[in-house]
């Protein structure tokens, strides 16, 4: 077969190699005289794939002038191709798509204007920024349409990992009990403590909250801010017995832990939707969650938050997936703006 | 038994109950008289498991004194008591000890003064900053004398985990062969391409460079830099086919990748030890590294680089020992200043 480079196109003037392309993986759009015309992209995986050879003006391409009219043509064209290549050779049928989505993929044997596309996948380099807001934006489109939104990570040495991107609702059983009588909690800087060991067992036992260390309940500084905003314990400093307001309960949180808001913001939530938070520290994260009680059950989400408007680095996103993968919990990302939303992403083999 | 608290320290006088206390389990220091020393470490710990009640002035003191006078003796009192308590509990004889090193620690049966400690503990808050350059100095002050450096990790939730700390000296066995013949390199911007298939082909085989994709070669940004600097290979522009000289390919790659001299020197370092690294980037760290061939063999390390005088996060190194325990793994931390030098953490149940 041959085609012949006008721009950044590929024309197969002859109407039977045309439909021979076409027939046999939906290469390219049919021409209205006959014949086909062919993407770039789509030319250079068929001349790799020995099917279509390229000429210009009666001389033939050469596979380095080929590529470097891929490369000015199309913007990210190395990415862009590893990612298309990989569908293709995995038998699916791949159309590039305009817009925020680089490809509608077909089910494998599907037809475009036939069957219903299955996935919209983008192409990212590693380096690319990790948006969530606009991840969270993309999987809302995707879902309402009923596709998977996939994107094919490309990394410095052209592996690829494709993760599918959906929204999270979680839920949890948590019991809303009020603790009873009245419990005095002492602050220690960088945690608190209930000593007395009657109010640390009537405390604990009120909503998981805490841990006890022998006679007494350590906790942390996320449950103490919230047991005290609730008005369900009262807070004293640890050293002076002397009673610390909310504000103040805060504003030393934050000294030890810049993020304490967003992170409280973040549980709060996570009350709400009855899940159970504690420390993700030992995976890396800020919490994981338990949809009932931590003693008897695994620990569901890991989920780490991040405020409205982060923009982050996907070489540490994809390490907290691949380490929630690891330890057989899903990951959640959450973000913090006036709600907070959470997206879902997983590792997949498409 | 009784003792009485005196400033920091509480005294038991009486010289049977003093014995019988120091005899089960080491605690205290027998004072010249006859008679006890204890610290408040092992006072509070003695007072949780009833071997001991405290008193000042004849009347006895609450749980919430004494913990209160702890607190504001020791630095870090709820951290490192909680360290040491599990120490204790685990059977393990413990004792104070000052400068960088909070705790050292006999084995299980030994006894101070008659066997040799076998740990040096230092207790840490997850909140406490990573000094790299500090964990060289500590382990290498261990393994001089022959002890294991251990760190006690105590997070929000008082949950303990402990890494050991030991320098590590990676080696491999990578051949040093001079690609042979000349090999053009096309700079993409984010990676590098080989697009004759002879030379793709003779350049992977020098020394595992790259990966064929199709019938081209794709090289990562380092392996294009470390490559032109050994005069191995003559790098282009994708797009234009002119010659890129090697201070303006460091300068672009440092456009896309900020710390790109870093890993540079880092991967130098690797392969002056014969080992061969490639992208860490599916487990977010910089690199994987092997001690063969990466297509028969599995990548031994994670390597993580930081510059000399880095201080981290906690949370972060953590989540990559942890990452790199579930791939089986081990993970090195490589501080790049003059040398560089790499600390392996290990997750370790003392």
């Amino acid at each position: 077969m041959a085609g012949e480079l006008i721009a950044d196109r590929v024309v197969v003037e002859d109407p039977a190699e045309g439909s021979t392309l076409h027939n046999r993986g939906f290469f390219g759009r049919p021409r209205p005289g006959g014949g086909l015309e062919l993407d770039l992209l789509e030319a250079i995986y068929l001349v790799e794939a020995d099917r279509l050879a390229v000429r210009r003006k009666g001389r033939a391409v050469s596979a380095r002038e080929l590529f470097r009219a891929a490369s000015t043509a199309i913007e990210s064209f190395e990415i862009r191709y590893l990612v298309y290549r990989d569908l293709r050779q995995r038998g699916y049928v791949v159309e590039a798509r305009g817009g925020a989505v680089d490809f509608q993929v077909y089910p494998r044997g599907g037809a475009p204007r036939k069957t219903p596309s299955r996935f919209w996948v983008r192409a990212l380099s590693e380096r690319a920024v990790f948006d969530l807001a606009e991840l969270l934006e993309r999987a809302e489109e995707a879902a309402g349409v009923r596709k998977t939104l996939l994107l094919g990570l490309v990394d410095e040495e052209s592996d690829l990992t494709y993760y599918s991107v959906r929204e999270a609702h979680p839920r949890g059983h948590r019991p809303s009990e009020r603790p009873k009588g009245r419990i005095v909690v002492h602050f220690l800087g960088d945690r608190a403590v209930v000593i007395d060991e009657h109010e640390a067992q009537a405390l604990h036992a009120a909503g998981f909250f805490g841990k006890m260390i022998g006679r007494r309940l350590q906790l942390s500084l996320l449950e103490t801010a919230y047991l005290a905003k609730e008005g369900f314990v009262e807070v004293r400093n640890g050293e002076t017995d002397r009673p610390i307001r909310l504000a103040r309960l805060i504003k030393e949180a934050e000294a030890v832990q810049p993020d304490f808001e967003l992170r409280l913001r973040a549980y709060e939530d996570l009350i709400a939707r009855g899940v159970i938070s504690k420390t993700g520290f030992k995976y890396g994260s800020h919490f994981r969650a338990y949809e009932g009680d931590p003693e008897t059950h695994h620990a569901k989400y890991l989920v780490h938050v991040v405020p409205r408007g982060h923009r982050g680095a996907w070489p540490e996103i994809s390490r907290a997936v691949r380490l929630a993968h690891g330890v057989k919990k899903q990951i959640l990302f959450g973000e913090v703006g006036e709600d907070v939303r959470y997206v879902k992403l997983e590792r997949v083999r498409p």
